[in-house]
């Protein structure tokens, strides 16, 4: 069965993808507006993981509702789960996916669906919603990640990547300028972004038969 | 690292280990009471699945109490719940364990731990509590199932295995009779029980070579 990994170049979503590979033919999907650049490293990591990859251009109008969604509340956890929802159904619905999934994991707040959601998610679309890490925490995950890779962290306004965030980050600020952005999103917050496989491992003859889809 | 997988002889915990033996060293763990002859059958499941198997006995105190549970509540949910956490417990305290999983999925409803549960297990007892098919609904489960066992599916009330409620349904019939055990568990509910692996898989140097733990 192939499934289409929702990929940003974090952690979280390579680490997911690994443990599917291991089980499901994977293909990495990053979901974007196109309007940072950051399509090089994006791809680098893909490319290093070893899966097929390809980015999707969502409609500009989710990236404008999310946005006064933000600016609305004050803080930004429903809009960026707004854009996670959109660019799910908008992989879910091309015409050779099965299945999907992507990287949210147990001690995520944002932007992890209600089981109502996920169930109405997988039958209307008719495909399988997976989300490997949702029975890992934070400390288990971390095990993961040190042993594949290597990682970059650096507060979020410095960050270029494609977590919905920056893209959101970027258009509050073109519109309504810095002082809206600090209003609205939490000061000192750090994203991790995989800035290398381990490659020892990676390359290993262990690694390239390991997998065990059928 | 090594994780100490609750294992029942089911299709879940089955799967359960199968996808954490790609990236842990793990250890199958069966806990019960010693009132049903599920011995056998379970060390069989875990022989063919070929990873390392021990029988855990609880205190019979637990029975107990899970059964009165059960009879006052007149369904078994907390009861099944009750004998989960203390199995949890049990095998998160042995010496030389740093991480315990289980079986559970998205769609259980029981023995399910709330996210506060989790959490409080994890920092009391200060291991790694995994779920790994926490994100899989029934759906994709099955794909796996079909992929690598073959299942035999009876009414509970047939069938002989090691879940938790087999040996309360057995107690309650001692004590109180027939009649108590119908008024309390649901009518007409099957089990599954691995009988087999595929062997042509679980045999194929693809899988025994797929191990990609460090």
């Amino acid at each position: 069965m192939k499934v289409s990994v929702l990929f940003s170049g974090g952690k979280d979503s390579s680490i997911a993808a690994i443990m599917l590979g291991q089980f499901f033919e994977v293909e990495l999907v990053t979901c974007n507006f196109g309007i940072l650049p950051a399509c090089h490293l994006v791809r680098s990591i893909a490319n290093e993981l070893g899966f097929p990859h390809r980015f999707v251009q969502l409609e500009p109008e989710i990236l404008q509702d999310a946005m006064r969604l933000v600016v609305t509340d004050g803080f930004p956890n429903n809009g960026i789960k707004l854009i996670h929802c959109h660019a799910l159904e908008h992989v879910a619905i091309s015409s050779d996916v099965q299945a999907i999934a992507d990287g949210t994991r147990r001690d995520d707040r944002v932007p992890v669906l209600s089981l109502s959601e996920v169930l109405s998610l997988e039958s209307r679309l008719n495909v399988h919603y997976i989300r490997p890490l949702e029975g890992y925490g934070r400390k288990t995950i971390n095990v993961l990640v040190d042993r594949y890779f290597e990682i970059e962290e650096k507060e979020s306004a410095l960050m270029k990547g494609a977590e919905y965030e920056f893209e959101l980050r970027e258009e509050i600020k073109r519109r309504y300028g810095d002082t809206e952005v600090q209003r609205i999103f939490p000061r000192h917050h750090t994203h991790s972004r995989v800035i290398k496989t381990r490659a020892e491992f990676f390359e290993s003859p262990e690694f390239k038969r390991a997998k065990v889809r059928t």
